[in-house]
């Protein structure tokens, strides 16, 4: 066969060795076949068991290397004390690829990782491929190719989908099967990739964007090997029309901790990683279980149309209907607002006083529920501002007849509708009319709310941004100093790429200060430089608002004195500057992050920077409209559009600085170690936005 | 019987009479009585249909009035057209209690509003009580007394137990009790009030808190008819030991417009709802689903030991535990730190370079997880810093086998242990193993968050804080003004209970101006005096920081001009004050609420109040201590303790100017609109904190 075998055709083999194959299916080698027979796999099965001339039926072999003809794959769920020569025995009778259950590998210590670093070697030697170690195999209900050990196998009738998974946790993917089975979902192929000693994430992410049967991917992530890769995949994903939903470990503290020392990944920092996903239109998640619910809502319900739009809750409890309601601005949805048409609609079922939604059916005039109910839905999907309907049902008569009526519902009107049965067995009757209508239904309003949110979010992420162009007149810097910059160096940095800064000039003396001043005009600020001190206002080494020269000198006198005190012998002189005034305040940095490259981050300025952690990154360079979307993405957005009649700030202006700062970012490139703009000041609309206060640290350019 | 028959006799009547009984479980009557038997009533049942002799084996009445003997209850589910007739009959019978099943009622329109109104009426002219209209009945598997159609009774065998649940949605109700059912909760007595004509939330929660079978309370609340009896009634159940969880409809606007149409009840203020239960130990959750998880942990877990403590998260999935460990900061849930002896335990088992939570078990030595399980289990049970163990499980050999493990562990380390199964039907043997062991499971991560940080929220709230006793120096204000307070009066107002305003004069001139600045000692504010405007600085009419006579004559010039301007003819002169500097700013304001009286609010100071929505509330008055905790509670308390090398701000003061301002609220009464103390400025610790600016607004004492 040609080597090295193609991943496709690893998760859809011709072949397949089961290495120490059992008929006990309390084994991991004896489940593995019994799984494979169970789920119908349609090519050659070969049991491997020195001891046997016939397992379950099927002709047995001693070893690997003593099949006729080289199987394409082979399984092995052996001790790993035996790991090596089972996979030296492979690699011997030429196996395209390995799926190794086998764990205690690199993710149990030094003496593990050896062991993997030879069963390796032995591989790419041979020109074979890996899966795992320390993984779950791979699941292919398409392919009827079950390649694993799950318990997960134990239930029936995996039909073939179009959800595609890839783990870095086999057992949870085995539990995110059943979970996802219980609810109607199916999968197209789902890959527990364990410790990816060869293949990894990003070769099952490629092969699931162009894998036909695929139409949406969800993936559990602790640590990229090659971010570039699965970041061009995941563009690649978009540009396919596939929704990409992931659950990353280690957005917390602790859970970073634990997902270092569980595998031999890198935990990568999770604002960098949300923040790729974001600009590649791939949606980042909390709960596994709701991500595997929006992969199978995007792939069996209407098109949510368009990022922003409201729902449409409508059932027959007041109750369920509010409660939903009330869950719903905690993760950033809200009621639609009904168009007049639809407000009329409504009107023909129901007193006027109770035109509004959230829908309760109960309020309908005498015995009209049912038609009611679809031509309120019809009326919802026909409303341009409804992202989705939403049925909180409850116990009530004829329960599983009123269910069959949404699924045809949804697909005349063309938007997702959110079915939520809540109760428990009393409910069994209308889930059972959902799986036969192929429709997705929801146990717990918390899913259908992660669903809903996760389907705005993939609307918003089905279209590319603008491509980022180079503004005139950013760059390059020459002569680059390395090292912590001081304010001056950090904004003649800024400068160079037409962000706009203080006005400022050094002043060694206070005779000299007085002078600057009077050529920058009163009030001025008064700065004293040192290298060694970074949060210059906390040591009183800013005053701000000097008005005449009595103030300015008697300033001057204390800031050497404090600087002399602060940071001895570090002292540069003072800096007199431009006093900057304006209507709001952001903060702009810039870093390089050793995975995906050069950053940009925009947030509330100031002290608030710190405290209220409000930020948002992209990727560097930004267009100007994306650097626009990053700022009113911000919490504090509110307060630049001008609170309490204030007048609205220069939006544009700081847009136009973050695009600017971060082609000076792209243009730096490993060199950045962090540059940060605090505050930038953003005058009133039309006024322009300038850079107070900057700081800098840069690498030495390697020499070559 | 004596009337009226008490609440306790009618969850658990000796007789009932079903109006509209039926052999056809297709129709409301027809299902009463099915169930009554079903679920096997141990009273007397009678049925009533004038066109049968016997119905369901039992003899029939034509009507209640021809029943020998007046039943307790009677339950009616018949047309709203032939309701007032049958309620007569009742009332005539000399029946205890109906139960009013049918609908069209106040919720309806005024129609049917003034048929409640005539039914009403009736029943209380004979001295009957009644419950609903428009509800689903009583549901009491201690009694087996179960009073209602609700679908969920086509279950088997519910199982008596010891959560009582009131809700004024009656489908949400049903829904819930299947839902609780699939987890194993067992309930005691469950209520569907409907339109509380008559009895109401307020009547069963009272009942439920003398119910000696309910341990654990749960509410569904839209809106209270007896809002200090209901506070009373969470007060009587902290003393009982009985903790409370309570869902509000209408915690969003629209949630709120919603409850507003859906039923006949008030959907008071959220925020002073939240603020009066927490005040009194219960807890308010978003979810119904999770408050019946909640209340069924309260009452078949071990007690969470006490509040702030950490969760100890393990399995043998480290894809499940790190999930769920970074889901648990969003909810306001933490890790638990270790203490040593628990490293020490936990190094047994794993290699060094693993012992950190959450434990993955698939690192623990070859071949000892399931001792190890056990051990490190123990450990986390003996930690005093483990709130609780979470064991989030996925598919793996013998899951049930190791399932049964955890019941006896978390009963004998007398922690909660949430055992949470994510998988769908491969689970169930697992949930099996639980529901036989009347252990408490989860199907989702989602649900075991909410339940930990209700069992948290719970244990913070059994403990009754200080009362608050009456500061020296409060009050009484004598001579109050009515209508908008000039700031002026507000601060005198301030001043007479004891909060440290800053000192000021009027000046009707430039020179009375310059005289008072001297008297105060420069800088000074300077701010423009109008009843008419509220927003000053908005307008000009503040100027801060005037450092001189010159600035004090130019800024009172220019604030003249700019009231002339804002408020033509409403000019009241200008006042001098102290100019005050502090670390920090909170905003104060007093309140009376229409249900709950007098209320303090605390919150970030200056602009920051109206945009981040970060405040406490509570009931005034307030001890110094809860005055405390309200404002470490808020999300800028890090503010307050010195960020950045900053000083720590004098909390202890700002508490201090809150207790005091609680006093005044409570004194003030339903006179006092609002009044807000914008900034208190906080000084360094131990320098005190002072009212800069004040506002208020008091209706007019009214006369007697």
């Amino acid at each position: 066969m040609a080597r090295p075998l193609p991943v496709a055709r690893i998760v859809a083999p011709r072949s397949v060795a089961v290495v120490g194959a059992s008929d006990d299916v309390g084994k991991f080698g004896g489940r593995v076949i019994h799984y494979l027979q169970k789920h119908g796999f349609p090519g050659r099965l070969l049991p491997i068991n020195p001891n046997r001339a016939t397992i379950r039926g099927l002709p047995a072999y001693p070893r690997v290397s003593a099949v006729p003809e080289p199987p394409d794959v082979a399984i092995l769920a052996v001790p790993a004390a035996t790991l090596e020569a089972q996979i030296a025995d492979c690699a011997a009778a030429g196996v395209g690829a390995c799926i190794i259950i086998t764990g205690k590998l690199a993710e149990a210590g030094p003496e593990g990782a050896a062991l993997q670093d030879r069963v390796l070697a032995i591989a790419r030697r041979a020109g074979m491929r890996l899966v795992g170690p320390n993984c779950l195999g791979i699941f292919n209900p398409v392919g009827r190719a079950m390649l694993s050990s799950s318990l997960a196998l134990e239930e029936e009738n995996y039909a073939p989908g179009s959800i595609g998974l890839v783990s870095q946790s086999g057992a949870l993917m085995g539990t995110l099967l059943s979970f996802g089975r219980h609810h109607g979902a199916r999968f197209s192929c789902c890959v527990s990739v364990g410790n990816q000693a060869d293949l990894g994430l990003e070769d099952f992410l490629e092969h699931l964007v162009a894998d036909e049967a695929t139409r949406a991917i969800g993936l559990y992530i602790e640590g990229l090997r090659e971010p570039a890769r699965f970041r061009a995949s995941l563009h690649a994903a978009r540009a396919a029309g596939k929704p990409v939903f992931i659950v990353k470990a280690g957005r917390s503290e602790a859970g970073a901790q634990a997902a270092r020392s569980h595998t031999a990944s890198l935990a990568g920092a999770f604002p960098a990683f949300e923040a790729i996903c974001r600009d590649a239109g791939a949606v980042v998640m909390e709960d596994p279980q709701a991500m595997v619910l929006a992969c199978d809502a995007a792939v069996r319900l209407p098109r949510w149309p368009a990022p922003g739009l409201g729902l449409a809750p409508i059932a027959s409890s007041g109750g369920s209907t509010v409660t939903f309601a009330d869950m719903m601005p905690g993760v950033g949805l809200r009621i639609a607002r009904m168009a007049p048409e639809t407000r009329a609609v409504l009107g023909r079922w129901m007193p006027d006083s109770h035109v509004a939604l959230p829908v309760d059916t109960g309020s309908f005039h005498e015995g009209t529920s049912g038609d009611g109910l679809a031509e309120c839905i019809r009326a919802f999907m026909a409303d341009p501002d409804v992202g989705a309907v939403v049925v909180p049902m409850t116990t009530q008569p004829d329960m599983a007849g009123r269910t069959a009526l949404f699924p045809p519902l949804a697909r005349e009107g063309g938007k997702p509708l959110l079915y939520l049965m809540t109760a428990g067995a009393v409910g069994d009757a209308s889930r059972a009319v959902m799986r036969a209508a192929d429709f997705p239904f929801y146990d717990r309003m918390a899913d259908a709310l992660a669903v809903a949110r996760a389907l705005d979010a993939a609307a918003a992420g089905r279209v590319a941004g603008d491509a980022p162009l180079r503004p005139a007149g950013t760059g390059p810097a020459s002569a680059l100093p390395s090292g912590v910059l001081t304010e001056g160096e950090a904004k003649r940095l800024l400068a160079a790429y037409g962000l706009p800064v203080t006005r400022e000039a050094a002043a060694a003396t206070a005779d000299q200060a007085v002078a600057a001043a009077r050529t920058i005009g009163f009030p001025v600020v008064l700065k004293g430089v040192s290298r060694a001190v970074v949060h210059k206002s906390d040591l009183g080494l800013v005053r701000l608002n000097l008005r005449d020269e009595d103030a300015l000198r008697t300033a001057f006198a204390d800031i050497i004195a404090a600087l002399d005190h602060a940071a001895p012998g570090a002292a540069e002189g003072c800096v007199v500057q431009e006093m900057a005034r304006g209507e709001a305040e952001l903060f702009l940095g810039a870093t390089h992050d050793p995975q995906f490259g050069p950053m940009v981050i925009v947030g509330a300025g100031g002290i608030l920077v710190e405290f209220l952690q409000d930020v948002r990154m992209a990727p560097a360079p930004v267009s100007a409209a994306t650097a626009r979307a990053l700022i009113e993405g911000l919490r504090v957005a509110p307060l630049l559009h001008g609170l309490r009649g204030r007048p609205p700030a220069d939006i544009d202006a700081a847009a136009a600085a973050l695009e600017r700062l971060s082609w000076l970012a792209a243009d730096l490139g490993p060199r950045l170690v962090e540059l940060d703009v605090n505050p930038l000041i953003l005058r009133a609309a039309g006024q322009g936005a300038i850079a107070v206060d900057a700081r800098a640290t840069l690498k030495k350019e390697e020499t070559p």
